[in-house]
């Protein structure tokens, strides 16, 4: 039996949200959140709840279905994992935005933290890992000085099959391939993509690439545990199932609409009374450097679903909260004086952990020095967990709103529960929010714009635009 | 002659603040910034100048001295980076905070992207460069799977002498140290930290470790141009006179009184009256891979030395702004949506680099997918500037404050420079809101209850402070 059918095993793993610092009974000052206020958005609560189920059913948040109908795809996936790890030194991931975020942070979370500077021996076997998500002619360059493009395999990951940046790379990686590995060059590159629409499954069909979906209706973003997320991670060697799986019990825990037990919707609805009562800035802050680019991939989620102009009604509203990264206990060392001491303008996520995969004695030395000899014979895990206590503790008694989403363990279980909770609260804030959670019409200018100027057929009056800006006054360099 | 003695040289590698789109001139709506407005400020600006100047002459701006002052151990630094070169194939950097970020920064801007997975040859004979600034149980012990400590040199950084996550780690290696190497160890120590006080320094002595000092009067967040900074970036074969001789002429540019030609000055007053107007968060945005670990750099320097409770005459004000480092192009497809979109509440920093170290062209292909095809031929240097351009675009149309800082290039002269402009930007910014802005006040309470949680002597009612603490309650853990 996989060990997450166990129901205690399960429940022993239960991803939890804890908001004690964000209530009235521990936090003094006008931020603290009070019972009452809490049940006076009763109403608001339940149309959002009632809203989330109905967009649901409609087929309106298909992510939500993938825990359950990627189990699919899975034994695919793995098959092609295996092949690739016994045939390549590297996998390359040629993605960016919601391609990128989550396959990064998944390796992060789960596998070695130097994972690309074992050997591969120590890797089990797998390949190196590399994700390519910037155009950036330096660093592009740079990949090819350490690998070996006839040992390695590329996953292009692009929804639509025509993201510039992505495909600009996947031209360069293509003639490379070509140009190095002849003609046998496609089975070295795997496309994940629309099964329908858009250039990528044109070119895949016609050249012949070995092919994954992203399933119709989930967005970049919301993709992780499509084959977007689940594809790198396999040949990774994390355990896709478990992922999933943790993603279902999270699907469980978070269909109630009782707000009190739901903890994406709790999360949700304290975000949104602290948004409204300005706190325009929230701070994702992991103790574990395991879960550090978590924040990267939940900074995405929340500014591109939330960051938005219209209400569904059509109001301007130029709403959401601006996600800020930090790690515990490094940025103690560079943003906790602000968190402090600043604005009361945050609200502040801690991400911890219970049991981490190792404790690490600290040896006890310099008994003169009580400065310093204190922290021997203690541990490392000691130590991490006394700093986020005082930070939190810090943050109290400055009258800082904070909360903790707490795992028990870093594991492929907890990371799919940690994720789908995310995906889950984020869409809920929409709801409260009223607005569309699942578009980014701003950033389609800049789009048009870069067509424009780089000279895509059909965007000349866009150019034309651009041609007729004033130019820049120097006066105002220095 | 080092070519930046050439006069000529050294103003077309001059780093220029471009902040045409901040002004009425170029962007409509209310958050433009009129001629007017920038004028209206003359007396505030004489005064911050006047002050700036004072301070800098009563030695209370030591570190505006090290460009010049750090000269005479350069040398020493040169001939111990020549040492460690030939003798050790790792280079770990045991520090947090402004011991950390600036010499992470510099590596990334100045050295190979992927510098670690270089082989020793092609790295010019230099170690590998690992910077430990967590205290996370997993990754120190990670560490050790993929370094040989008998063939790696430590440089333990602490100004205090007794940061306690670095001792931490300076225990854990001494430890390691003295098992694996015997009574030879202490010439794998090399120590970075007040010449006269703390616990670093008596042990360094009594152990007969290598020593460089933090000059007196320089604070962490300020000390990337002393030996803090200057051995790790010397170690991995960066020009340090270079990139002191680049601060030193930023200096010459930020001594004018006259905010017009002074970017320092400009820069600071720009933040202050966006953050006047409700700018509460000021996003740097590199466009290009080597700069993005600048924004990390900056994050501490500006959100430490900003954020305060109390202004110098004793006012409460928790002023600060929230730095949030974002890259572009990559950040296009996770934070631009929010950028244009959402609330009126940022400035937003591009860096910007006229020639990257190459252009990088990408190849032809697909002639019939015209959203494809029209990248062919053109270079990843053209599309990453078109991206940058299309941005800048964007948030103009869309009413956003930006401004850029730009670089002709990347080298050891232009990042000196940057560094010191930022420096003088953030003690100009503390000057306009009548803060101190190198100390750090609002650390002090978490780190008495580390200690205290950790049961360092001394600190025992502190401890029975944070014992009477209210348990967390059930009914607020989901």
């Amino acid at each position: 039996m996989k060990r997450y059918n166990d129901i205690k095993w399960r429940e022993s793993m239960r991803v939890r949200l804890d908001y004690n610092k964000m209530t009235a009974d521990f936090l003094t000052g006008e931020d603290a959140i009070t019972k009452e206020q809490l049940s006076s958005y009763q109403d608001k609560v339940r149309e959002a709840a009632v809203s989330m189920d109905e967009k649901r059913k409609a087929g309106l948040m298909k992510w939500r279905e993938l825990p359950y109908n990627q189990q699919n795809v899975v034994q695919e996936i793995l098959t092609t994992a295996k092949d690739i790890s016994e045939q390549y030194d590297d996998f390359v991931l040629l993605g960016i935005g919601g391609s990128a975020l989550g396959p990064l942070a998944v390796n992060q979370a789960l596998n070695h933290i130097y994972y690309n500077d074992l050997p591969k021996s120590k890797r089990g076997g797998k390949p190196r890992f590399f994700v390519v998500d910037n155009i950036d002619p330096e660093r592009m360059s740079a990949l090819f000085d350490i690998i070996d493009v006839r040992k390695t395999l590329f996953n292009v990951v692009t929804k639509s099959g025509s993201t510039s940046e992505t495909m600009a790379q996947f031209l360069l990686v293509h003639d490379m391939l070509k140009r190095h590995v002849g003609n046998d060059y496609a089975k070295q590159i795997v496309a994940t993509t629309d099964e329908q629409k858009g250039s990528l499954i044109k070119i895949a069909r016609e050249e012949g690439y070995k092919t994954f979906f992203v399933p119709d209706g989930v967005g970049g973003r919301f993709s992780q545990l499509c084959p977007v997320g689940l594809l790198p991670a396999a040949v990774c060697g994390i355990d896709i199932e478990e992922m999933l799986a943790g993603a279902a019990y999270m699907d469980e825990l978070c269909s109630t609409h009782d707000v009190y037990a739901n903890p994406a919707y709790m999360g949700g609805l304290l975000q949104y009374i602290a948004m409204t009562s300005g706190k325009n800035i929230t701070v994702m802050m992991p103790y574990a450097d395991s879960l550090k680019l978590m924040a990267d991939w939940y900074a995405q989620l929340w500014a591109e679903s939330l960051g938005k102009k219209y209400s569904l009604d059509g109001q301007v509203v130029h709403t959401g909260q601006t996600p800020v990264r930090a790690l515990g206990v490094t940025d103690q060392h560079s943003q906790v004086q602000l968190y402090t001491e600043g604005p009361f303008d945050k609200v502040i996520t801690f991400l911890t952990v219970d049991e981490y995969r190792n404790k690490l004695e600290i040896p006890k030395g310099f008994e003169s020095l009580p400065d310093v000899a204190f922290l021997g014979g203690q541990t490392f895990d000691d130590l991490i967990k006394a700093e986020q206590n005082a930070t939190e503790y810090a943050l109290l008694k400055a009258g800082r709103l904070n909360m903790a989403i707490r795992f028990p363990k870093v594991n492929a279980f907890t990371v799919g529960q940690f994720m789908y909770l995310l995906e889950v609260q984020t869409a809920f804030e929409g709801e409260l929010l009223n607005i569309n959670a699942f578009d980014q019409p701003g950033v389609e200018e800049g789009k048009e714009a870069t067509y424009a100027l780089m000279g895509r057929p059909g965007f000349e009056s866009k150019k034309k635009e651009l041609d007729s800006r004033e130019p820049n006054k120097d006066e105002y360099i220095i």
